[in-house]
């Protein structure tokens, strides 16, 4: 079966680890967000393509849902003692990924080359793709103007209201995105967030078209009524305006849906087949447990 | 007394710690060589002025001489890993100071006012001057082609017979320079590699001129026919086609010295006042010493 994921950072990666124990690499494709991506310290830095590809390599912090285990902080304490820019924290291990990936963009080399050298290099055997080549910034339209989306999230702590979220630069996908979500037997929304990570994907030229033909199921990022990470709760009365669940995911996606994975005890939305099970996947078990459960649900939603 | 001082990295670094903690910081300039600079991962890296800066700093790493005091290597490693550029190590706290001045060199400021700053962060009170601001790099000409200096130094361990030491780019003394050299009392040598850290200075725009009317000494970097640190004594044969002694360094600088500093039992050169003392100045007390006995004999000079 080949299986294309969608996914932004940490939840998106989580499940991605147990699709990765589940599904042989070669058919594995994962279309990762680039929205999130800045440049920090003159570095391109992308959040969500290191989150997937740090957490199959085994090399993700177990707990923070961001960086690399035992990682270290020594270039950021000293560019703090020189007065540089240090809202945001970047670790010394995580440095060189940043270091290495802008020095090749500045050679000429794509973002889809730099990511398969990068994970080749981990040891990641499953084909990581940026959803873009181009940069796709993710903007926040607020009561105080447009924000970048780190600028709004780590900057300014997310505690700014949201009015609307869009992207800016180029809609077109990057080499193979379509082509793997055209032979995918069951495309997988992961339990990401809809606005900031996966809808710079849909948004991007001819994604759409392309998953209507396949079998797509999304797994909910909301559970009994909370966000597992990051600032999903308080998007979702703000952009949708309804409390948070699971199933204002379901809604958001709408018909794009063939099935629908949520929380047991979770209401369940209307007019899409849906799998009750536990989606809380803060353990390696559970990611390989979910990710078997879910390609089964997928399965028979043909 | 306003002393000026020309230093590379290392054994000038000492020495200018010394006349650091001797000379109040208003009447002390260091001119720095910039010959050593070059592009890694990226980044701008500038070893003799983070030698000098590190070193006044007290940060400098005590015996090896390069680098920081308690240095980590994690980015590096990381890099290695990933199958970058690890023929150069850079220490994390190291990249920091890299990665703010390449980020300022790209915002338009010049070297001169960015080596201000990251001097100021770190409580450096004597003006540290680069050379130049723009790049002035030190080409080294061998059977094997023309090398640039970290290549032949330290990826090719300077094996490759030196034929010929030259500087591409830019004469334009850095601003300060000449005014500086032309309001000094005493014009201080270090130390220093002559070809690689000196010669590029004495080969900027005015700068010759300006010291013909000053009191110079220079203080040999050979002591008992041995370089303190680096090249040095294998390169004297080569470019002066005489065994390695501290007169050789002494004639190489020719006419322009007023007086030259030697270590104890060392052969005088002919024709300029000399002082034998000791010049191993590993020790902090020896540094200070050293700078007192030093400017004496350069007062001495007039």
């Amino acid at each position: 079966m080949k299986v294309v994921a969608l996914s932004g950072g940490v939840g998106g990666a989580r499940l991605v680890e147990g699709l990765a124990a589940v599904v042989r690499p070669e058919d594995l494709t994962v279309i990762v967000n680039t929205g999130d991506d800045f440049v920090h310290w003159g570095l391109t830095v992308c959040p969500d393509l290191d989150t997937v590809m740090y957490t199959i390599a085994g090399l993700a912090h177990p707990e923070q849902g961001w960086g690399l285990a035992g990682e270290t902080f020594h270039a950021y304490g000293m560019v703090e003692r020189y007065g540089g820019e240090a809202w945001f924290r970047l670790g010394d291990r995580d440095l060189a990924t940043h270091l290495v990936r802008t020095q090749a963009l500045l050679a000429g080399r794509s973002l889809t080359e730099i990511t398969a050298d990068l994970c080749r290099a981990l040891g990641v055997a499953p084909r990581i793709l940026p959803m873009c080549d181009a940069p796709r910034p993710t903007r926040i339209d607020t009561p105080e103007g447009t924000l970048s989306f780190q600028n709004w999230l780590v900057r300014r702590r997310g505690q700014v209201a949201v009015e609307r979220i869009w992207s800016a630069g180029s809609t077109a996908p990057a080499p193979g995105v379509l082509d793997a979500i055209h032979a995918a037997d069951v495309v997988v929304i992961g339990p990401s967030n809809p606005y900031v990570s996966i809808d710079p994907i849909l948004g991007l030229d001819g994604v759409r078209a392309a998953l209507a033909e396949r079998r797509v199921v999304a797994v909910s990022p909301i559970v009994a009524g909370k966000a597992v990470k990051g600032p999903l709760a308080e998007m979702i009365p703000q952009l949708a305006g309804r409390p948070p669940s699971a199933a204002a995911i379901a809604d958001h996606y709408g018909r794009l849906l063939r099935g629908f994975v949520l929380e047991r005890g979770d209401d369940a939305p209307e007019g899409v087949p849906v799998l009750h099970t536990g989606t809380v996947i803060a353990a390696r078990a559970d990611r390989e447990r979910l990710a078997r459960e879910v390609l089964a649900f997928a399965d028979g939603r043909r």
